[in-house]
C-alpha cells in the first residue's frame, strides 16, 4: 500500500517511523510519502491560508498550493507504478471513521492524506479531485483539534494493522472490540496477568479453574458489565436473539429490560438518572 | 498544567514537540514528561508483559513496571509542586472521549496518561490508583489501534487547544464542531477563501454579496445539509424548539419529517434506504 500525507507540519509524522506503521514499512509493506505543502507556494511568505469569503474568524487554507502539491504527489505516485489513489481527508464535519471503513481503506492500493489546519481547506480542492478519484471525508471522533495531522497517525494506524502480514497473530483481529463477531458489540472486560498477587490484590478465581467454559462466561458477563456501564449504546443495537439466557440474566441484573415488542433491550429510564 | 506519558514507546511522543502543543510546552502553559515504561523492568529482557490468566490470544502488560514507573513519576511531580493528578487511560473499553470531556480534562492540573499495547493494562494497575486518584478509562472512537499512544496524542491536542493562551484567537473556539451553541449539533458546511476562480470553479454568489443576514442563513442551511448527509444522528438529537422556520423547510427538502409527537424530526425510513 502506497500512503501520501500532505501537511504543513511533516515532523508531526515522524511516529510512521516507529512500531506497527514502521515495521511495516521498513519490510516494505508501506511506502510512506509525506510532502511539507509550503514546498508548493510561490510567494516569499509561503503562504498556505488566507481570510474566509463571507467574513467570519479563522482562516481557510488555499486552492493553489494543495492542487500543485496533489498533482506531483499523484504523478510521482502512478510514475512509481501506483494506482487506485483514494482521498483521505480527516475533517469534524466528516462521516464516522469507524472500524468497518478501516477494513474498508485497508483494501485499497493507494491513500493520499490531506490533514488540514485552521478552519479547514477551500471546498473546491475536494470538488475537484473527487471527480477523478474517491474523497473520503472521515471524522475519528466528536472533539476538536488543532489540526488532521494526529488522525492521520490513528486512521494510518487502525489501517496498517490490518494489512496482511503486519500483525503478528492473526487470532489478535478476532477478539478485537468492534471487530465483526459474537461479541461484536460488546466491549472487552477486564485482564491478567502473573503474579496472582500484587500490592495485596488478587485475581477472579475463575481465571485459575481451567474451565473453559466458566471462564468463557465470565469474560462475557465482564464485557455486559464494561459495555452497560461505559456504551449503554452498543447494548442497544444489539440483536436479542444473539443473548442466551445468561446474557439475559446478566443484563437484567445490571436493570436492563426488553422493551415491550422485544426487539431491543433497553436500561429503564429511573436506572438512568 | 503537568503531563506525564507512560510508554514503551515514547518516540511516538514527538508530536508534543511540534505546533500547538509545542509553542505550549515552549511558553511554559505544559511540563511535558514522557517515561520510557522499559525503563522500570528489572529484567535482562526487560519483560513488560505476560500471558493472560484464563488463556486465550495475546499478552497483557504486567502490574510491576506500570506501579513502579507510576510511583516515580507521581513522587517526582508532588516534588516539582504539581498537585491534583488525574489518570487517563486509553482503551477501546472505555468511555467515548468527547469534547464535553476535553473541557473537563483541560480545567485539571495534572494528567497523567497510560497508553497500553497488547491486550490492555493488567486490571488490578487501575484498581490501585483510583483509590488515589480519578481514572478515566477513554476511548477516542469505534476502532482498533496498535496502542494508546495515537490517542494520548490526540487528547492531549483537544486538551491543550482549550488551554487560556494557548489558542490565538479566541473567537475560534465558538464556531467549533461540536461546541456549546446555537450549532451545537451541526456539522460546519463548506468554506471558501481567494482567488474567486480556481480551475474553472467559482464560489457560491451568496459569500460575495457583502449581506450578513444572508450569509449566515446560507451557512446554517450548508450546515443542516453536511449534518443530514454524514451525521443524522446529530440532527435527530437537535430540540425542535431550536428550529426556525427555514431551518424546517431546509429539513423538509432534506427529506427530513417531524415525528408524530412533534418531539424530533427523523429522516423517514425510506430516504434512509
Amino acid at each position: 500500500m502506497r500512503l501520501d500525507v500532505v501537511t504543513i507540519f511533516p515532523e508531526y509524522l515522524e511516529p510512521l517511523n516507529v512500531s506497527l506503521v514502521g515495521k511495516a514499512r521498513a519490510r516494505g509493506q508501506l511506502d510512506v510519502h509525506v510532502h511539507d505543502l509550503r514546498e508548493w507556494t510561490y510567494d516569499r511568505h509561503n503562504t498556505v491560508d488566507d481570510t474566509p469569503y463571507g467574513g467570519g474568524p479563522g482562516m481557510v487554507m488555499k486552492t493553489e498550493p494543495w492542487g500543485a502539491c496533489l498533482d506531483d504527489a499523484l504523478a510521482d505516485g502512478y510514475e512509481a507504478g501506483a494506482h487506485g489513489p483514494v482521498m483521505v481527508v480527516p475533517t469534524p464535519s466528516g462521516r464516522p471513521f469507524t472500524q468497518e471503513l478501516a477494513v474498508e481503506l485497508s483494501t485499497k492500493p493507494w491513500l493520499i492524506f490531506t490533514p488540514a489546519r485552521y478552519e479547514g481547506i477551500d471546498r473546491r480542492v475536494m470538488d475537484e479531485y473527487a471527480t477523478r478519484m474517491p474523497v473520503y471525508e472521515v471524522s475519528i471522533g466528536d472533539y476538536v483539534l488543532a489540526g488532521g495531522e494526529a488522525a492521520v497517525l490513528v486512521i494510518t494506524e487502525a489501517v496498517a494493522r490490518l494489512l496482511p502480514g503486519v500483525l503478528g497473530n492473526a487470532e489478535s483481529h478476532r477478539d478485537d472490540s468492534f471487530a465483526p463477531g459474537a461479541m461484536a458489540n460488546l466491549l472487552e472486560g477486564p485482564v491478567y496477568t502473573k503474579p496472582p498477587e500484587w500490592r495485596g490484590r488478587g485475581i477472579p478465581d475463575v481465571l485459575l479453574s481451567g474451565h473453559h467454559g466458566k471462564i468463557a462466561r465470565w469474560r462475557r458477563d465482564e464485557a455486559f458489565r464494561r459495555t452497560a456501564e461505559h456504551r449503554p449504546d452498543l447494548i442497544e443495537r444489539c440483536d436479542p436473539a444473539a443473548f442466551d439466557k445468561k446474557d439475559r440474566e446478566t443484563l437484567s441484573i445490571l436493570g436492563w429490560a426488553p422493551e415491550p415488542d422485544g426487539r431491543f433491550w433497553r436500561r429503564p429510564q429511573n436506572v438512568e438518572e
